[in-house]
């Protein structure tokens, strides 16, 4: 397996057990998820400090950086945008799968997969790089969605900024299945378990002016169950 | 409505209309929330960036701090904790409500709600806040569950480092609803509408030392559509 953490900071220390170290389950993860967490640094001086903003992304594994790119876009005007631009930022994804319930609120924990990301943010400023990040993003909420849209206008991209965060330095971690109890607690009794938490997707639903039937890409967003239950009302 | 952003750090700038103004629908996304991503500080001098990292997490809006305090907790040998006690940190909840399937590229967004919180991290060291801390941090995951356990003990409560953020600045972001196009993508025609996301939570797994029938704290945490859905199979 190939190693996700190659430099000190981002070898995760704490719980090493919940450390994965392969890259298969990174781009799994980076799949999945639809919400990236941006940690940037604001502020001069004694007054620098984090701010952590949620972001839609997308990721190019054949992308120009070292690992695969992490691409994520903004407003040119959005200061936390013009502020990371060419710093060192952070990008975690983190899907929430479960509540571990344990016999002590010691060992409560959430079942979860997390990747953290740690790279200079880079501006992308090549047009086809950025058109490609651009459709990626909107790929990424709805697959096979770009190719059905007119192509950007000038003035939209002109008010787009997009930056790249190579994968390279990224560290994972996960949490899978049952509490791990104190066998003193075990022994004592009590109920013990885990509940499973999940992401669903509900029927689309169009919007006023919409006249044509809802296409296969948007309909095939949609869990299956949903639609069985919505049927089922 | 109380003004939820009394300094210029958490001032929303960017997409004024999303900004929602009112104590009550922040509190209610951080009763909705599950996961934080806390933001802190790492490293030293021109190598000094944020790691954004996930974390279980309480509110206790009669907390000592300005505004209520919000917790999180760590081992005590967690480097990001070491470093973010006494330090500025962001600690960010945010909940993904759809996708938004706009006519263009540029006007595909996401429904969610988020909360920027934005404070200095108080080691909690007096002893009855601290198990109030942790107690909520259980309930909550599960409410009622912290009733039903032992006390921690003096072991645990050594081996546990808790922070406390003041709610006072915090700042929130919130879309809802169908897409909105330009005239002449709407005039031009194409579907577009938005798709709702919702978190489920399934049936409970006991442990396989788990001889007591799940209880009533945990089965209400299932969402009733889920146990339909699993019996209906």
């Amino acid at each position: 397996m190939d190693a996700l953490s190659p430099t000190p900071r981002t070898t995760v220390r704490r719980g090493r057990d919940r450390a994965v170290s392969d890259r298969a389950a990174l781009h799994a993860l980076l799949a999945d998820g639809l919400v990236a967490h941006l940690g940037v640094d604001v502020g001069e001086g004694a007054g620098r400090h984090p701010v952590v903003l949620p972001c839609a992304y997308a990721v190019d594994l054949d992308g120009p950086d070292d690992g695969g790119t992490l691409y994520v876009h903004g407003s040119v005007a959005a200061r936390w945008l013009v502020g990371a631009t060419d710093t060192t930022v952070c990008v975690t994804v983190t899907e929430l799968d479960g509540l571990v319930l344990a016999r002590s609120g010691f060992h409560h924990s959430m079942n979860y997969r997390s990747a953290v990301v740690i790279g200079v943010a880079r501006p992308v400023t090549d047009d086809d790089e950025r058109v490609r990040a651009l459709d990626a993003i909107v790929d990424h909420l709805a697959p096979g969605r770009s190719a059905t849209l007119r192509p950007a206008t000038r003035k939209e991209l002109a008010a787009t900024a997009v930056l790249a965060v190579p994968l390279r330095e990224a560290s994972m971690k996960t949490r899978a299945g049952a509490p791990v109890d104190d066998p003193a607690d075990v022994a004592a009794g009590g109920w013990a378990g885990h509940v499973p938490v999940r992401r669903t997707v509900g029927a689309a639903v169009p919007d006023a002016e919409t006249r044509e039937p809802v296409p296969a890409h948007v309909e095939l967003l949609t869990d299956p169950r949903e639609v069985v239950q919505l049927s089922a009302r």
